[in-house]
This record gives C-alpha cells, sequence and structure tokens, in this order.
C-alpha cells in the first residue's frame, strides 16, 4: 500500500508525518529520577521510542530497557517534544540548549516541596530561560507509581497549560495516547495553580475540620464539668474514668447532630434569599457560597462521628462500669424482694428511641454510600438530588427524633438542669430544628411553587425566561 | 487546504483551519442561564472563544469573564457550532434565524420538567423549526454543577445523537477537549430517550423496591397478628411497644432472606431452561429477563435489611424491655436458690446461630463492597463471577442456615404454631431451600459438564460451535 | 462556509475517506455468539455498519437489528476491519480466506478456558494462519455484558497490541468510538500477557491470603490446645462449644494486628535499607519488592479480620453463655449477701480497652474507604500519602494500645501461662511493636531530614541531583 497517496488514508487523532511512516514520535526525556524512569517505561510500553538525555549518559542505570541515552544536546535533536523531569533548581543547564529548544515542546512536570516557594511558577520561570522553546505545563499531578501500575488505582487526569495550543495538543495527544485523560487547562499562568494541586492537603475539609473541633472541644470540656467536676464537687466521688467512653459518647451525638444541621441550614437560607429578592440572578454573598461548597465535608464529618457514636452506644453492655451497676441493681432488688413491673412508658420511649438511632444511623449510610463518586456517577442528576436533599432531610428528622425522645419530658425537670446548665442534647438540637421548621415553610404548597419558579429563571420585576436549568 | 502538502505539519485531533492558526474554534452559546454559563466558563478555560447570543445584550449580567455578549443574530456569525441553552418554551426566537442557521451545529442541551410532555422530543421539534440546520442532541445528562467543578465528581459521559455524523463528530470533539468521555448514541431519533433520561428516578429499583414493600407489610402485619393480637386475646397483654424493635428485626431478616433467595432463583432456572432446550440461543422468556435485571438491586435491598437486622438485632441489650426481664429472670431464680446448669445443647445452637449470622452478613458485606462500580471495574469477568456466584451462593447458604439454626427442632413443637400459623423463619427458608437444592443439581460433575458445554455454544440438535464466550 | 469544498473542512479524529462522504466505515463481525452480537450492538449503536459473516448465513438468528448477515467470503469485503470472535479451536477456516485478508485488520477477541493451553497465543497462532493480514489483538477484556449495558458498571479499558501501528490505531478509534478507552501495550509479543489476564483469578491476593490461611490455622489450633484441650485435660470440662465465637474471637484480632503490622514493616525496612545504602538508586531485593507490592491486599484482609473482632465481640452479650455466667455470678453474690465496689482500675482499663479499639476500627474503616479506588482517585499524591501512611500508623498504634491494654499487667502472672504457652495477643504484639519502635526512629528530626534528602535523590557518595519526586 503506498502510503504516499495520502488521499485515501485514515488520518487518525495523532497523524503527524511521522505517524504516516507507521512509527510513532520520538519522546525526549531529561532527568532519569523515579518520574523519569516512570514515564518512559509507559511511553515505550505504548510503542513510543524513548530517548533519555543525561549529564553522564555512560554511567545510566536503572533506565527501562529498550529507551536510549544521549547527553542531553543530542538527545533533544531526536524529538520534538522533551519532558523536563529534573527538581526546579537544576534548570540553569538548558539555557546552555536554549537555540536548540527553538520551536520545539518543552514539558514541566515538575512540582516544589512547599507552597509559594518562589516568586513565578516554574514553567514560568523554565520559559524565561529558554523563551524560544514552547513550554507546556503538565502531568504533575500524576505519580510515579500512576505511570508504573496503570492508571486503574490512581486518578487518570493530567492537566495541562501552556502558551501555545499546537504544542499543548501535542502534549494532549501524547497523554491520551498513553491512557490518560488531558484537561485543558488555559495558558501558562495556569501554571501556578497547577503547580500548587498537588501541595495541597485536603483544602476543603479545613473549614470542616475547625469547626468540628471547635464543637467537640466545647462539648467535652461541657461535659467533664456536668459528670466529672460536678461529681466531684456535689457527691466528691471520682467519676474520671468516663472520659474513656462516656462522655465522648454524649460529644460525638451532639457534634454530629449539630454538624448535620449545618449541612442543610445554608439550602434553606439561600432559597429564603431567593424567595425575598424574587430572583436567582444574583450571587449569594460569599460566606453562603463557602458554605454552600463545604456541604459534602460537614456530611461526613457528621457520618463520622455518628459512626462512633453507634460503636461507642453498642459497646455499652460490654463495659465493665455497666455490668457492675447491673449487678449491683439486681442484687439490691432482690435483698429488698421487689419484682418490679414492666414500665409500659419505659418500653415505649426506649424503643422508640433506638428504632430512630439506628434508621437515622441507615439512612445516613446510604447518604455516604451514595456519596462516593463511583456510585453518584451512576445517578442523574435527578436521582442525587432525591438522594442528597430527600434522603438528606429524612435523616436530619430521624436524627433529631432521636435525640428528642432521649429527652421526652426531662426537660420540665429542674433537677436535670446541674448548676444551671442544660444536657447537651438539647444544645444539639437547636440547629436541627430551626433548619426542620424553616423546610417544613418551604415545602408548603404555595411557598415551594414560588421557589420553583424563582428557580426556573421567573423575576419578580422582570420576567426573563430566556434560561435554563435550576 | 490542500491535504498533500502536509509533510510537515501534524494534524491533530481537532485540526480544523482554525487550529491550524494556531486557535480553537469560537463556540456560541445562546441562552444565558445557570447551564449556558457554566458551559461557557468550561470552555474557556479550555481555551475555546466564547460567544453569548442574548435578547438583551446589553443588560446581561453574571457571564464568565473573557465571553463576549451579542445579539442572537450577531453572535451565531462568529461560530459554526452554537448551544441552544433556552427551554423549548422559548425556542420560537430560533426560526427568524432560520436562514442564518443554514449549515450550522445546532446543540439542543434542553430538558424538560417532566416525561412525555410533548408529542416529539425537544431536539426533533427543533429541527422542523429550523431545517437548514443540523440539530445534535447532546450534554443534557450533564449538569451546570459538572461543568463547573470538574469532572471527578459527576460522570462526565455526554450523550450524543444526531442525524449528520459530522456535526455529532464535531460537538464530540468539543466535549472531549474539556475533558467530558462523549458516547454516540445514533440518530436524533435517540433525542427522546437521551431526554427521558435525566427526568428518570431509580428505574431499574422500581421493581425490586415494590417487591419488597410488599413482603414487608406483609410480614410486618403477620407478625402483629402473631405477637401483638395473639397476646391480647389469648394472654389479654399489651405487647404493642414491641412494634418498634421486636416486630421490624423479625421482618428484617425475613424479608432479607427472601429476597437472597430471588436474587439466585433466576439464575438456577435459566441453567434449568438452557439444559432442557439443550442451546443457548433461544431467548429467555421476557419475565426472566427482567428478573435477571433487577438483580443487583435486589440483592442490595436484601443487603440493607440484613443490616437492619444487625444492628436491631445489637441493641438488644441496651433495651429497657430486655434489662427488665434478665433482671426479673435472675430475682426469681435467686428467690427459688436454684443454680442452672450451662446446658451443652444451648450453648452450641446460640453459637452456631450468631457464628452463621456474622460470617454471612461479612460475606454478604464483601458483595456489597465489590458491587460498587470501582471496585468491580478493577476485576476482571472471571473475578467478578467467582465474587457475584461463588460468594453470592456461600451468603445464601450461611444465611439460611442461620435461619435453621434459630429453628432447630422447634417446628416439631405444635405449640410454636399460634392459630395454626408457622413462624416467619420458616417461611423465609422456602424460596433460599428451593435454590439451594437446585443450584447443588447444577454443580454435580454431570449436569455441570452440560450447563458449561451449552454455555460454550454447543447445541443438542446442531453443534454449530463458531461462538465465543459464556 | 462553504463546506463542500474540502479544503476547508475539519479533519476530525477518526476521519477516514469515508467519514468524509459522512458515514463510518463498515465493520465486520465474524462469529455470531454472545461476543460477536453485543459488540454488534453497540457498533451499530455509535453509527457502524455492521456486517456479520456466518457459516450459514440463513439460519443466523438473534442477531441485533440493522446488521446485516453474508457469508464469510462475501462479509470481508465490505470492510477493512474484522473482528474475530470465534473460538481458536475453529480458525481453521480462515486460512481459506487467507488472500481475501491481504492487507485487512483482523482483530482477535478470542480468550481460552485456562492459561497456557497452547504454545503460542491464539492472536500469534492467527498471524501465522494469515501471515497477510495485520493481525491486532484487543476486547478480549471486555465483556459482552459491558458493551451491551454501556460501560457505567463495568471497566471501559480496552488493551490493544499488535505489530502494526496504523492498524491498531484503526482499533483504538473504533474502541474509542464506542465510548471504551482504548491502552496500546506494544508489540503482538504482549498478546499472551493479554489473554492471561481476563483468566487471572486475583493474582495480587494470592501470597496475602495464604499468609493469612497460615496464620488463621495456627493461632486457631494455638487456642484449641489453650481453652478447649488444657480444660478438658486439667479441669475435665467439655468446652468445645467456644470454637464458634470465642476461639474465632481471639484468633481474629491476634491475626488482624499482625497482618497490620506486616503491611507497615516493609516500609520501614526500605527506609533503613536506603539508610544504610546512601542511595534509593538501588533496587531492593526481589522479595521485598513483592512484599511491598502486596501490602493494600494484606492491609484489606486486616481490615476484614478487624471487622469480624468487632462483630463476633459485639454478640457477646446476646450470647447464651456470657448471659449464663452473668445470671450465675449474680445469684452467687446475692446468696453471699456481698455488694462489691467499683474496682477504679478495672473501669479505667475496661474502657481504655474499648476505646482504643473503637478509635482503632474507625481509622481502619477511613483506611478501607479511601483505598477504594473512586475515593483514592480524587486524592493528590500528597493527600493519599498521608492517608495511607500517616492514618496508616496511627492505626497500627492505636490497635497495638488495644492489645496492651488488654494485657495489663497479666504478663507477669505465671497462672495465665497454661502449660508455659503465653497468651495470643502477646504473640499478636511483636511484630507491630517492631515496626512501631522502628518508626519511631525514622521520625526523629536528624534521621528524617537524611531520609527527605536521600528520597529527593541525593546520594552518599556522588550527589547526583537531577532528579525529580520522591
Amino acid at each position: 500500500m503506498d502510503i504516499n497517496s495520502t488521499s485515501l488514508i485514515p488520518l487518525h487523532q495523532t497523524s503527524t508525518r511521522k505517524r504516516l511512516d507507521n512509527k510513532r514520535e520520538t519522546i525526549c526525556i531529561f532527568g532519569t529520577g523515579d518520574f523519569g524512569r516512570s514515564l518512559g517505561m509507559r511511553l515505550l510500553k505504548s510503542g513510543y521510542p524513548v530517548v533519555y538525555g543525561s549529564r553522564d549518559p555512560k554511567n545510566t542505570t536503572l533506565l527501562p530497557s529498550g529507551a536510549q541515552v544521549f547527553s542531553h544536546a543530542e538527545a533533544l535533536n531526536t524529538s520534538k517534544i522533551i519532558f523536563l523531569a529534573v527538581h526546579r533548581e537544576n534548570y540553569e543547564f538548558i539555557s546552555a540548549l536554549s537555540d536548540q529548544l527553538d520551536g520545539k515542546v518543552l514539558v514541566d512536570v515538575s512540582n516544589n516541596l512547599k507552597m509559594n516557594e518562589y516568586p513565578e511558577s516554574n514553567a514560568q520561570y523554565l520559559s524565561q530561560l529558554v523563551p524560544k522553546a514552547d513550554v507546556v505545563k503538565g502531568f504533575n499531578t500524576v505519580s510515579a507509581w500512576a505511570l508504573q501500575s496503570g492508571s486503574l488505582d490512581a486518578s487518570s487526569q493530567v492537566f495541562v497549560c501552556g502558551n501555545d495550543n499546537r504544542s499543548k495538543q501535542l502534549v494532549m495527544d501524547v497523554a491520551r495516547s498513553i491512557g490518560l485523560t488531558p484537561l485543558d487547562q488555559g495558558s501558562l499562568l495556569a501554571a501556578e495553580e497547577l503547580e500548587d494541586y498537588p501541595l495541597q492537603l485536603f483544602p476543603m475539609w479545613r473549614l470542616p475540620l475547625y469547626i468540628t473541633a471547635g464543637l467537640t472541644v466545647f462539648f467535652f470540656l461541657y461535659y467533664v464539668v456536668l459528670k466529672v467536676i460536678y461529681s466531684y464537687v456535689v457527691k466528691n466521688t471520682d467519676q474520671t474514668y468516663l472520659i474513656m467512653i462516656s462522655i465522648p459518647n454524649h460529644v460525638f451525638p451532639i457534634v454530629s447532630l449539630i454538624l448535620l444541621g449545618l449541612v442543610y441550614l445554608p439550602g434553606v437560607i439561600a432559597a429564603f434569599l431567593q424567595l425575598y429578592r424574587g430572583t436567582k440572578y444574583k450571587r449569594f454573598p460569599d460566606w453562603l457560597d463557602r458554605w454552600m461548597l463545604c456541604r459534602k465535608q460537614l456530611g461526613l464529618v457528621s457520618f463520622a462521628y455518628g459512626f462512633l457514636h453507634v460503636f461507642y452506644s453498642l459497646v455499652k453492655p460490654l463495659r465493665y462500669a455497666s455490668y457492675w451497676s447491673q449487678v449491683n441493681y439486681v442484687a439490691y432488688q432482690v435483698q429488698k424482694n421487689t419484682t418490679s413491673e414492666l414500665k409500659m412508658e419505659w418500653a415505649w420511649r426506649g424503643d422508640l428511641f433506638y428504632a430512630f438511632g439506628i434508621l437515622g444511623f441507615f439512612v445516613f449510610c446510604l447518604l455516604g454510600v451514595t456519596s462516593l463518586p463511583s456510585v453518584s456517577n451512576t445517578m442523574n442528576w435527578q436521582e442525587f438530588r432525591f438522594v442528597q436533599s430527600k434522603l438528606g432531610h429524612v435523616t436530619l428528622l430521624l436524627c433529631t427524633a432521636h435525640a428528642a425522645v432521649l429527652g421526652w419530658n426531662k426537660f420540665l425537670r429542674s433537677t436535670r438542669y446541674k448548676w444551671g446548665l442544660p444536657p447537651g442534647y438539647m444544645l444539639s438540637m437547636v440547629i436541627p430544628c430551626i433548619v426542620l421548621i424553616l423546610k417544613l415553610i418551604l415545602i408548603t404548597p404555595c411557598v415551594d411553587r414560588m421557589v420553583t419558579r424563582i428557580r426556573q429563571g421567573w423575576e419578580r420585576r422582570r420576567n426573563d425566561s430566556g434560561n435554563l436549568k435550576v
């Protein structure tokens, strides 16, 4: 088949001139560290000839078999694309190659050890060193491990940015043909963001965890006062051992319920704000936006605390202290020679309490499972909203009912207020009750109709309806 | 462009004439609602110039920075591809632009509020309004949220359909370059299906949930009769509090076991049907096909009920009613001054019962985890079948054994049949036992060999073996 | 824009000559089994004309509507790409078509029933039969089910290998346009590996499961000796019922803790080896490499055993044997007319024990959740390392503390060593304690600084710093 009469042959995705000769283009890699080696291995596997550039080509070991090693200058002549897999501190040597790099695509894959170490991004610094090369930033979010193992166990997304679209496209094609999913992030200005990305440690979790830590410390101290210090001062008994299980098992459910309330509060605030403004075409205040963005994390922390509460509760009958008090109670009763009657109210209350708790935990588990990326991906928007909003509010209702049944009518008895302090479960119910009452108002038919109309683009003043999607 | 003089320049994936000038083609968006804005933002990020068409270009706010706004007529001149992000009710204005749209690609991204609102799909209606444009349906399954946040947390699949393959390809290329995964769904006739898709609410779950609801109601009433009404009529005691924990904890395991049986019943029926017919090249009856398609959902509901059963059982020692009965029993025994012997049979039975239950729950959890999409994706077919079939039948066996040990020899005593009604666990074991017996027959070597041969394409009458895969 | 003068039209990804005529190229499929049918269905859906080749075109049923059926010879004339979906035993017929297959792309999608059934791979055997065709191996890891259902619930990766890059690219383009993710695996030599892949049954799990089985059997027998045989010989009591719950509940936590230690041991060994060698540019010994590769599996088995331990412990108060011993203890105490004091040390110990246990289980659950592929994909490398290394060592610490508190000072009392054998929890703590001590040394600032430098590419002898990534 005559491959020069191109009129009949298909031109494929990465169809460069080289491809027409039935070969992939050669890729050059500077740097023989973990990343350089892993990248070379993967490229070789996908049929790319790989050439390494090294300061000391003779003494370079551990390279993947099939790759060639030359000096830097020789190596870059073999290829249009050069991956620069060296630390920023060693970029200097590249200036000497500046002329040879004219028109080449230089891919900066570097990461720093901490954020804001340098005034400009590594990629921008590189493009100042070799202004004639087209610098593309990318691959820095991919780990050497992911390249070696195939992309199943690690994210296969490759963020790419650069000032020259064609060069960027070349790099994205390479990424795609080794099984990665390239994502264009715009010009080289985005390099700073890309370089910060792998250095972040759960940025979305920071605020939720601070809130959780604050609430946890507060309620822990609150219960130390209520249980340990009060006992010591008033009854002169040593109850310090309660800080291991008993007090945490008050703190966890209380904080969990408050956090769950905080997950659904911004949604109802937003709805009332839209009702008040009569339009959805106004930005929410910044604090509300930020709050809404960390709802998932708040919900997961709330779930984690709920989970701990479940197991802290279930070990109760195994604990020595409860075993001891049960034995003593029976002995006391036998010695008094009384048989107690089954109190119907107590039986109802206890069982209601546990039933609400278990069902709440169960629906909470459903919420947790559906928030796993792979599960939520299988749902359409309608389904996701049903789960996260409807089931979410059911969870809140069940958990609040769980707390309310615990309280029952005890809040009427003044003996329950040690030193005038209300029991923690009362405090925990404030936010959930506010959310539930506001939600109840929002789902009354007339209010609901208004909110739906606003969310479909209707405006109270001018009715501009050329808008799509809620 | 003379594609023979291409000898030196690479032609890339989306290599239009514009791309050779080192720019992406301009994309036009009609509609400035949430979806239009989010789409524009994402396109801009990936390097596409974006132009919005608006009725009132002067007063359009909240648009992403970098985008231009023109009147509809001006906007569509800038681009070959126009995304129409307005509600169907507002399509009328487009008729006036009919001539200008000649040869353009018009992407209908609209969704309706409910199914079957209109006689034809929105996309088909649009193509009647502007017959000269190439209408492509797509992107309607992607949420504005997914476009804004990057595709990590939401499905990145974009279903696309249209009558013109080249236009469809253009739209698919755009989807791909903003990091989505386009999937061709055929001609514009498929638009109706695509528009229905985001309006569906767990269609596969409907049948399993109906079956579950039916069984749950039946067994709940059955146990209300056995426990509450029987007590009230025969012993004149009020046991209504049992409906909170005690009765649900009979209903959950019973329904769970029946559902688990229903998961594996269609498989053995299908195998026997193939054995009887002597071929696999005949369709199964419709009811069997439908049944087999909802096995995963049946299994997950069964697991959910099993989960509830576990926690309803574990709270037992925490409940007031069991505490009370235990205290009374001890007091009674002390007063009678007897010490009971450890009954070996009881110890064995009880421990066997719990061991089977926990192991069954554990294997069930394994099944649940491996049915998560991201986990099952890492398994090959062999492994998936091993888990879902082998481990599945082990689960069924363990759970049935759990129920059987509970029963032990009690079914022999007539006092257990209140009003002649058998205890629920007996009813729950019928289907699982049938499945296990049939399965036992199927795994005997001679039957197994026959089934394997049939599944490999062998036929009893004519032996046509040119077929692959089970 | 004049779309008829092709000089201006974009050339897209799969832009063959046919595509310019606005049609996808025809695909030919030999074999009408499950796989052939499902593949045809999917291709038709994506707009490819599909032609089946069959020995008996008249009597071929169950084919997807829209497909044509011809004899083999006629069918292959319609298409450049032929999918061969027949078993290897039936390849013979293809030799007769050898001349007609000249220059065609023949895709071998076959799988065998067991590994190493034949001396060479099916694809290589095929390329010997028809040397003029370009044989490409691929699609064999995709199930018929995944093709039918869309790729959401099954892996969408398609491994492809072949000697001719252009043919391979054609096949990869087809894969991509039906929504799959093709991955080039190199030349046809890789076909053997690809054919083995779907026949493997959890290859990475083998070693961890063998280790687990060994440890489980050993400790089970150890406890049968300690609990059952010792009781029988020394006290002459029958304790065989303990093998159901009580003994497994000693075995599970012990093996779980040992396995958890084995997860983190290779990491500290590797760090000390690098410290000793003063470089990271030397391969680890083979056994260490293999050990490090199965850490995830070891961790998951450890988690599974921990999970079982939790539930075996939680049923304790439900068991007849513990109920019986509690009742007897109370009765005994009442008859002696004593009231016991709450022993503070016991209360502390018990609560510490349970608190460590629950917290350890909780962090272990976090580890488990973050090792789900879809969750770990959303984390960057920094975050993944934080979770798997930091949280992992915290888990190990908590679980070891859990065991240590159980032991307390009991190891001092000689009565605890039945027949001179130490209790199992002591044995279980050996490896975790070694890991924790070594880790403690590694995180002291001076050692930590040295390890970090080595991992950044520094070498004790020659300081070659042109390397990237840890």
